[in-house]
């Protein structure tokens, strides 16, 4: 039998939703984990999509994740807040933050959400354009397990600590920032050592603290900070905001979600909305973004450049791209759910891309 | 006569606020801004220190800063204020809006004040710093003149809007972040330029945006953001923070302070304070940035690295040594000094240069 290869995002959410919930989660928190990876999934940001399902549910399984968490209020004060996520779904955990933090900030002007007790809550950009739609700006941070080394160190100490920004625009695309601040993903480096090629220097050090170009003994050794020292300091701020502020964990006490098995990961994150009719009216506003970024993507180009592009840009027309084609995984991970299917009782292959597109050529079956 | 090359900070500071008294400032803001000035020099950020006064004062003379404008409040919501700056100097705006968010944050739990209208502001360590002293967690940001282009693009579209970050420790030094979004700061390529000497690949564009090696075909050109598209998005991110939703100028339309005489700057600054008994007791809270940052810097280090450091540690440890023996100027500057003394009664080299240097051996006296 020949597996597909590519498949619909709005069946692939709903078998997703199915082994959450037949793992304790309610539908409606279901949704939010599932719709969050699918979305990384269309947004090309694979690192972060439907391959994390397995982990989750292992995580549940050996009682490190609790689908049925009361997240907890622990402080509240004007304009700020502190949750304890209590080791639910960091997706569940981190939604119930956003949506404080938009509701609050129409009150107070904006808010300010802090959250201990987490677990990896998916992409950034999941809670920046939730917040995009309800025309709020947001900031998010979380903290993550060690993988870079402080600037002049040899080994990981701090997390690849996300910084995401969600900030709606009129007719233009909303700017959608969404990045680790470390040079590059690390699952570059691992594709790069796969291929056997090696890496520009600048990206990872070796286990000796010297910088390589070379895959392997960067895998071995530590991906670097973006920007040197800069990339060092803001990951650092990010871990205070998040670890050290909330009571999460911070540095090594942020514990690795594959590596761990005796700790929840205590994962902490920061929200900040803000409620942009305070400053001005919120379509004065979104017209002054749409000209700043008519002037940007208008400016002179480099050579071999075709466009300039707003962060979050190219993201949205992968998303068009693949709600339209279907979302590619590998032969790897689709036997993996084949699996995850049998065990719960669901068929993995029903959820196939058999085509939304106009061009029925696109249409993948089953031999 | 040979001139004095080092400065002793404090009759520095002092000859910074007569002049600046002389030219319409209050004593309290001719305060302010000669302590602005006078800290970045101490703290090894000569860019940024009394190197800016003659243009300040050109700026005051021409019009286009005004030293007894009236910083007006536009809007007031819970944690959110809008400040209109009406053209005062930078320092001053900044201050009374850091004032304002430490204040309100009591109140609050957190307090966001945007500014517009506003000029250049010193560096963003020196409102951390004040920060720092009343137990807050500030982050400040603030845009600039165009100097770094989009990415793909070709010529200066956005400033190196920088992000400053204070957050109270211990026993240990407070992390004080200060960094401008470009990948160097274009003052390193100006002397690179001057000595003749290759600047790495990455650094900066010439001006038909290819990345070049040659200096001076970088001054040309453009310095470019720091890691790549990640730089270019918190750029553009705090432009739109501090410009776009503050109603001051962003992109093209905060105006250069050298190079524009017809319009004032309309700099925007944004600041969030964070009051940190709102998320645990301040002691608490010192407690684990000292173990945090202890941690840190018991890291195995890197080949030919003597010491890891936290961000802002190596500036407390210059102004140590500067306070002691004295702030060295360079001829140009001092004769700059002389000049500018002279146009307002002032004798610069009346002051006896002497330092509070224990080793009497960096006595400077004029002959």
């Amino acid at each position: 039998m020949v597996l597909p290869t590519k498949f619909d995002w709005e069946k692939l959410q709903q078998f997703c939703i199915e082994i959450f919930e037949k793992n304790g989660l309610s539908n409606k928190d279901a949704t939010t984990v599932s719709e969050s990876l699918v979305q990384a999934n269309l947004r090309g940001v694979d690192s972060h999509g439907v391959v994390r399902t397995s982990i989750y549910i292992k995580r549940v399984e050996e009682g490190l994740i609790n689908p049925e968490a009361e997240i907890a209020m622990e402080q509240e004060k004007g304009a700020v807040t502190l949750l304890n996520g209590q080791n639910h779904f960091g997706a569940v955990v981190g939604t119930k933050a956003m949506n404080m933090a938009i509701r609050k900030s129409k009150k107070y002007g904006a808010a300010l959400v802090g959250v201990k007790g987490s677990n990896h809550f998916g992409t950034g950009a999941y809670y920046a354009l939730k917040a995009i739609e309800q025309d709020t700006l947001l900031i998010v941070v979380s903290n993550a397990s060690q993988t870079m080394p402080p600037t002049g160190g040899v080994r990981p100490f701090l997390g690849t600590n996300p910084l995401a920004v969600g900030v709606p625009a009129g007719k233009e695309q909303p700017f959608v920032l969404d990045m680790a601040t470390s040079v590059v993903a690390r699952g570059k480096i691992i594709v790069a050592a796969q291929k056997n090629e090696e890496i520009p220097l600048g990206w990872a050090i070796d286990c000796n603290g010297t910088e390589t170009t070379d895959a392997q003994a960067a895998l071995d050794g530590s991906v670097l900070p973006l920007g040197g020292a800069k990339g060092y300091g803001i990951s650092m701020f990010i871990d205070i905001l998040s670890g050290v502020l909330t009571g999460a964990g911070f540095g090594k006490y942020v514990n690795n979600m594959y590596e761990n098995w005796n700790d929840p990961q205590n994962v902490g994150h920061f929200f900040i909305a803000i409620d942009i009719n305070q400053f001005m009216p919120v379509d004065q506003f979104k017209s002054r973004m749409d000209l700043y970024i008519q002037e940007i993507k208008a400016e002179p180009k480099a050579p071999n450049v075709k466009e300039i592009f707003i962060p979050g840009e190219i993201e949205k027309r992968i998303e068009e791209e693949r709600k339209k084609n279907g979302i590619a995984l590998p032969e790897k991970l689709v036997e993996e759910f084949i699996q995850l299917g049998e065990k719960y009782g669901l068929n993995f292959l029903s959820t196939e891309w058999t085509g939304h597109a106009a061009n029925g050529s696109e249409k993948e079956t089953i031999k």
